[in-house]
């Protein structure tokens, strides 16, 4: 089982959602993962004739947060290559590299936004950082079957390069990192540093910042036990 | 201009017809050339709200001889490792690096075979080599579409290289390679070379053998001449 999950959010075209199972399913990827898709698109493309098993067996999932909690690793995706960013933006071809390397140690997410809009902020801040495919932006937007195709071509064209990789650190989950985030949340929110009018952008800043971190499992429940303690004073 | 063109050998379907478009876009190629569409496919491509200018400056061509007869070098895509070919093999890898040094002396042919079928052993045989996705192929072939995006990617993904690679000797175009292949069978079977029974198979075992020359256009040139005078001898 190859532990790279491709993660769609919001997708709304049924055949999308096809040909990115089927492109999963030529580069032996087969954990597809949905967060809150238009119903119709998932069911039609689950009845097409040529309906691949990864998309019966895709799973659906309410938030991205839910969808990627297993990984160590969420690497979003994006066409665009000048909007400023707070996170760190990779060329596929460098990310790919680094994705190659995590996936001998953890589960990675590899997720991409709906075929209109693309990624949101709030989904954005999920990711540890953005993977562009070096296509020509004044062209347009790819097309979501075929940013799916390109960007597994290139993690998984050498899927031995995986396998040989000395395994680094155990990385702390998306669920760990996700603890992390709202126990300092929680903390600055009672330390009084979080204003309720900017209540929702401090939220995804915090949520990137601890991204950035790039955390192993054991420094993350290091934090999670300092953290605890604060909060416990705050409280008490 | 990019000298690179995009050959689909019959397409039937709208959609693929379509996303090979939009892939182009996405990486700066433009010009579409389709052998033999399926005319209803072709008209419904070009009708489609979101059809592209690629498309509609799209051209068709009875035969491959036909579209790639202006090309120094023609690839065939396929999702075969490993049927016994007389075609040179190469990943995509390796196969790119060679294509991009190609481009900086002369247009290049990238022929897709049709949706169902590749491409047929005849329009193998208008190659000089043949190129393959590293997918797995026991999950089945890609989808035309996904196809196209991921050569282009492998292809384009650094355009600067294409332009610093010093010239390399022109190359021979297929209309070139080919006038030496019909000579080259006409001697053939007037010497008696060729059994009326094996005529089909034996003429595309030449063209392959042509194509496997890689000339300069000078050397295509010298072969003429050469093939010329022996066709005059035989005939007087």
């Amino acid at each position: 089982m190859n532990p790279l999950r491709i993660v769609l959010a919001s997708p709304r075209n049924p055949l999308n959602i096809g040909a990115a199972a089927r492109a999963m399913s030529n580069f032996g990827v087969s954990e597809l993962r949905l967060v809150n898709p238009y119903e119709v698109a998932f069911r039609e493309a689950k009845s097409a004739v040529k309906s691949h098993h990864i998309l019966q067996a895709a799973r659906e999932y309410p938030s991205v947060a839910d969808a990627v909690a297993d990984c160590g690793l969420v690497v979003g995706t994006t066409s665009k290559g000048h909007r400023t960013l707070d996170h760190p933006l990779r060329r596929l071809e460098m990310g790919g590299r680094i994705i190659r390397r995590k996936l001998a140690a953890t589960p990675v997410a590899l997720l991409f936004g709906s075929e209109k809009f693309g990624l949101s902020n709030d989904e954005m801040s999920h990711c540890h950082w953005l993977m562009r495919i070096p296509a020509r932006e004044e062209h347009g937007s790819m097309n979501l079957g075929q940013a799916v195709a390109v960007c597994l071509y290139e993690i998984m064209r050498d899927p031995a390069a995986a396998k040989a990789a000395p395994g680094p650190k155990q990385a702390a989950t998306a669920e760990q990192a996700e603890r992390v985030t709202q126990l300092l949340e929680e903390i600055l929110d009672r330390s009084g540093y979080v204003h309720a009018r900017v209540a929702g952008s401090t939220r995804l800043k915090i949520r990137r910042l601890i991204r950035r971190m790039d955390l192993t499992a054991h420094d993350a429940e290091v934090w999670l036990g300092m953290l605890r303690q604060i909060l416990w004073k705050l409280v008490s």
